[in-house]
């Protein structure tokens, strides 16, 4: 049988895992990313895993791909990656060719990994135009055009949660203001929870909660519970995020804008003051056309399995 | 010697010409579009210029182009041209197809067609990855992408001047607030230079002229001899551009954004605000690295040009 690699590159930990070309994760191993210091030492521990998990699974292997923050996908290399302790440019994808002699090693960041995933996997199977948006600490996206992943000049297009969508609003990790994964984020709602806890003069159910208890999950519970100020968190989140997203339609006209992570778990909640934000936002002609669904790919896999995708995305375009 | 014929159609005035592979406009043709009531007679008459056009000059014709509001590339027809009497989907590819048994006839708005002259005759023949934005009554935009024209799921991506610049900001022509074009196109420097005006109590060298005396050049004249209204104009109008090509930015990654149309004719006047906004407005990876110039196609030709060069990039991409 045969089968690609996904690796998940994170600050704290690596997940790798044996995918099919259906999607299922056959086989995983996760490390810690903190137990090494460098780039070399890293490298040696993740050729190490994938070698472990090659052996542990009878099958042919065509290839390796690799969600890393700052993953640049022309040059195979991750460049200045704050979390990780790689240097400048490290060249992963050189390393593991050299280690593997494998033709087909992919790098590019996780979230576009993801909508790569969803292009390969899910619910974009069918779709040439659409936009992937993962909702976590931060905001990631992932756009694709004529059936592939945007890339641009220089591998890092489809940075969204970094345009504009409050003039000097927020200040954003980023070190700009008013980023729109300021708001539209895991953090993003907690931040504007914030806000309406003090705007309702402390009155929530939730209020009790410290700046470490309060997540979107336990916002969610008080919104479904009927509380105003978490209601009003989530309709705000909607319509910032809806109105944004009718400017990517603006953009590139998806059929499709899929949203993943931990937030789109609101249902409803969510998506309701989105899809009617993105409406009032679009111009007429845009009307009533764009879906805006929740992401198909399976919530703890997705990240090795859109790093898995696009050596199955390259090997099909080969024909 | 091998010619393509561009074709662009205004709600005024049609005007066409027969252009050679390096993109120059050997014979031109001109007529009113409002001689005409409907579709079927205007289409006579089109096809009689052509055809007139054709005779007046010995070549092979291997195209035509045809740049038009709301010309839908993938069906070749002209959707609800709203200053057009050609009803809801006037198939003028299907029409012209069956006159000339040409195979190469291709249809587009004129932002988008702009932009693949810009790609085959201008600043863009050596990039993959550009935009070009025209500054004209409204604003309209062509995206590069993987060196092709981006179209998205309809045919209708790449509509720019319809993002949202200012949220809950001025009324646009589309029935939306807020758009871009409301603010950066020439229309838009007038109604900045009226605030400016308000603002500053009258105080201005050109406080005599009425609302139709008005124009982008008027506001540059003034701008140019110190009337601290109109530089004020030119540089929010370049604040408010910059801002939102950095988020165009931050979609696909071009390495260059071109400017054409009236407005650009200001020179630093409008390009140093941009590109200051542009770099303060940008997430640090991308600093430094987009640039903005004047567009090189001719500013009388650029609409005919850009209908011929789909011709040329079509019969190019089969090699």
């Amino acid at each position: 049988m045969k089968y690609s690699i996904g690796i998940d590159i994170g600050g704290t930990g690596t997940k790798l895992g044996i995918v099919d070309e259906g999607g299922k994760v056959i086989k995983k191993h996760e490390f810690k990313t903190t137990d090494y210091n460098d780039f070399a030492s890293y490298m040696h521990g993740l050729t190490t895993a994938i070698k472990t998990l090659q052996h542990s699974f009878n099958g042919h292997c065509i290839g390796i791909g690799i969600g890393a923050p700052n993953g640049n996908y022309y040059k195979g290399t991750i460049d200045y990656a704050p979390n990780l302790p790689f240097g400048l440019c490290a060249p992963i994808v050189e390393t593991l060719r050299n280690a593997f002699g494998m033709k087909h090693i992919y790098l590019s960041n996780d979230a576009n990994a993801a909508a790569v995933g969803e292009k390969i996997y899910g619910g974009g199977k069918n779709l040439d135009h659409f936009i992937l948006i993962t909702l976590g600490t931060g905001l990631g996206s992932g756009i694709i055009v004529d059936g592939k992943l945007l890339l641009g000049a220089d591998g890092f297009a489809g940075e969204l949660g970094h345009v504009c969508a409050v003039p000097n609003g927020r200040i954003c990790g980023c070190g700009k203001r008013g980023c729109l994964e300021a708001y539209a984020s895991a953090t993003g709602i907690k931040r504007t929870f914030l806000e309406m806890l003090s705007k309702h003069n402390g009155n929530s159910i939730i209020a009790n909660k410290t700046w470490d208890e309060l997540d979107a999950r336990v916002i969610e519970d008080a919104a479904k519970a009927g509380d105003i100020a978490a209601i009003e968190t989530y309709k705000i989140t909607g319509a910032l995020l809806g109105r944004c997203l009718a400017d990517f339609v603006h953009f590139s006209r998806p059929s499709t804008i899929f949203l993943f992570g931990g937030p789109v778990k609101a249902g409803e909640l969510i998506f309701k003051p989105t899809r009617e934000s993105l409406e009032q936002n679009l111009m007429p002609l845009f009307r009533g056309k764009v879906k805006v669904l929740p992401s198909e790919l399976p919530f703890g896999d997705a990240a090795i399995l859109g790093a898995s995708a696009m050596v199955w995305s390259a090997v099909n375009a080969e024909g």
